[in-house]
């Protein structure tokens, strides 16, 4: 069975539930349904609403689940197999298995990644999802920088751990609490009381984090460098196929095989005044 | 009746009224009043002032609002329908307004926001309003990116108040508190004290901090860049545009049609030679 | 008198000065003299350094400030007017004739800036003047910026030493500690801290600040833009200007004015071949 | 004996050599064991798993340390005198030299710089690499900038040790303290404690330190911009070489020789009908 079949001539079930989920008044409904969840999570959060309300906010949280779970079939039915190859679907409905997934015991934490479903928004809203994309198509160039970061912060922990790690053992004390703090210092958040902690007992200690810092600083410049250039380099690409796009062939700018066109004429008419000029010459 | 009448050749009251509020000198002791005004509010923010030169600073007061009373008026004669179409025009009317208002009771902080007549030298000073009308132009782009970023900010203050509120009240107790907490995360400064309240009772808390850090730190590049392009593709157009004017047109860059006139010379030049060709044939 | 006299056929004396004290062994010396008194100067901070060896220190400061003595005096004679319509050997001039004023009792604060001294080897060494001018040169494309973010910074601070200066008077007490405080909260710098004082008394007041933060940031972001973006279009510009001279003239780029050309000479051909045909019909 | 001998038909054991350390398989397992030292070099700051298992990282360690030894001779033999030239290679030999250092007494900081044989992961990764030269490349262009920002930082440490040393010695006690403080007062972190120790006994502190953060975080940013358009006129000059490299002759911009050559083209044309001229006269 065809996925379309514009063949024979009326539209098909599947077509006209496509062009239901595709329709403004199916999705603009659902982002109000989202963003009225969103309230009602957020109230959720406060222990006396929730003992005043808490049936009413249960209640809307499952009709909110119900809408997914008529929402959601509907476009696996309308896309069929193209459903699972658009990621931003794929991301749809983990969020809804999600919903519906027991969340007791272990996995109560379920219960509160409820609030992901905001998350429906970027799919649902176009401007978010183009920022999203934007977003993720900086991250590739991201990779090699951050494994740099990673290694410099690795390589620094260590460090610290044994030469401070007894003297200043809340800032430094295990590998794990030393990477937090180096974290820290990378963000330049009270990165003194740092230093001034572990100089306690190596007073030449201030020369390790002026270092690291300007080697982390530097690092990190570069990765917004990186995605700066790529951002800018994305935004003058489009422009320029925008202009080419809108400008006429007779507007184009000149080739060197445009002026071979020119010297092949020329070279033509020199040839026939030549030939002009043997003419006259022999009678 | 005519808003201008040329035609007549004398010029109207109206046109003598906007010649009056156009020029410099009505402009300047504009400006001077505001920077006294401003000058006179300063020193009314303290109490041992207030008590001995009160009667002065507010007598300067109704002498500034009496000034404003007289300007609006005249630029809303000299201008008509046009002053209210002009928002810079009405943000001065407001400011206005605003003084005039009765403040007391509920309405005393009107009496606060006298100092918002400081902004009127934005409208004033030429300059002022180019760099502000360049920061508002800026405003459109960063919509998407901005409702995002309150996206992550709603979403991570509802799991931390679920997650941490009852370990650290202070830092995420409900969720405009951890909204509030979330935003001082976003600034990078003393969020590892935020990450430590948690830590106390969720030890792996440091993760959710570290990643939220990077979605948003991440998210506010992105803003930034795009002011930064969208400022940079400005000025460049500007200059452009600029260099077109001024350049003549005997330097504009070739294009394909400026080739295509010189082969349809070079054309017409081969017919010509052809013809010739002919005419000595013949004979 | 001429200061430069090239058609006697001999060097006066004024130009053999002006040879010496362009040589770089006039200047190295000088650059060594220096940067051996920031030495002095930064021992002359400790009390027990001055102590033992207090009579070394001000024998050597006042040897530097004798070389200085007959530096500049010598550059004088050489340059003569022209000395003193060079900012830079102002600023030289200035720094030594701070060092030789008496400097006891309110002046002392002059035997502190004989520090400023190092500032000297801008002058000295040319690749620092080059980034100190680059710095000068950015400067008027910010006046308008900062003063707007003057005018945000005093309006702020009026509005809080009203509201939040009683509530906090720490932070918020008079407008003086006020400007300091919101000088504080644009830098980002425990911003959290000044708003948790204001919001004891009142609990909107987060609503202020985080305005405060936004429009302070983005006018800052945009005063950076700005000098960035005049740092990029100087650069490129440079480059154009390095490429524009470097380039033989055979290999600029065509513009209008050379098919201009091309377009006479078919012309002028066409009517010679016009010509042609006449002289051919004739006979 | 040559380095390369590709006359003699068949690959010398150096060739055989060189293959084999330039083969992935050879570099991969590489790879692998410094991922694994770092771990177990982790666990070694931890003193209780130290104690357990301080037997098994001891091993491990050594092993790592023998197949240095062995794939670094092995590299030396492959490429003889280049191994000596290429910065990477002798970076990858110091710090196996590190390690075989006798790190006992003064010398046991060298027993912790073992960590930094996880930078060879930058020689062997490619990506990283990439990443560190193109921080590498940026750093000829920061030396005045960086000179200046140590000047600012020497004489303003120097002045607030002499201003503010006796009534702060906690902060500006002496010159190298107060270098700290004002590194602190750069990075914008707790900039207004700093302050505030000083306005005890100077109200007017705060005049400088404004003064210092405007200044350092000018040129700071300066050394940011120069490092961010140097990555981008790189970036632009690489897509350009490529973009010339890929197009074909025929579609190059025209330049003033081109028209040159259709000039000399008609001027030859011209020269030919003027000859046709004559010989039609004449007769």
């Amino acid at each position: 069975m065809n996925t379309t079949s514009p063949a024979t001539g009326f539209s098909t079930l599947q077509e006209k539930v496509r062009k239901l989920v595709e329709h403004r008044w199916f999705r603009l409904p659902i982002i109000v349904v989202i963003i009225l969840n969103a309230i009602t999570l957020g109230l959720d959060t406060s222990p006396s609403i929730v003992a005043q309300y808490g049936g009413a906010l249960g209640f809307f949280d499952k009709l909110v689940l119900a809408i997914f779970l008529i929402e959601i079939p509907l476009r696996i039915f309308a896309y069929r197999s193209s459903f699972f190859r658009d990621p931003w679907s794929i991301f749809d409905l983990v969020i809804v298995i999600i919903s519906i997934m027991p969340h007791s015991g272990v996995l109560s934490i379920l219960r509160i990644l409820r609030i992901l479903r905001l998350l429906r928004l970027i799919t649902l809203v176009p401007s978010l999802k183009i920022v999203v994309e934007g977003l993720l198509s900086a991250l590739p160039g991201m990779g090699a920088v951050s494994a740099l970061l990673g290694l410099f912060l690795y390589i620094g922990s260590v460090i610290v751990t044994k030469l401070f790690g007894e003297a200043a053992p809340a800032q430094f004390g295990d590998i794990g609490i030393s990477i937090f703090s180096l974290l820290q210092v990378t963000t330049l958040d009270g990165w003194p009381d740092m230093a001034r902690a572990a100089m306690k007992t190596a007073p030449y200690a201030w020369i390790f984090f002026v270092f690291f810092i300007i080697l982390t600083t530097f690092t990190v410049l570069n990765l917004f460098v990186g995605v700066m250039v790529s951002a800018m380099e994305e935004r003058v690409a489009e422009e320029k196929a925008l202009k080419e796009a809108k400008k006429p062939a007779s507007e184009g700018p000149v080739t060197v095989g445009d002026i071979g066109q020119v010297l092949t004429a020329i070279t033509s008419l020199q040839t026939q005044v030549q030939e002009l000029k043997a003419q006259i010459k022999r009678p």
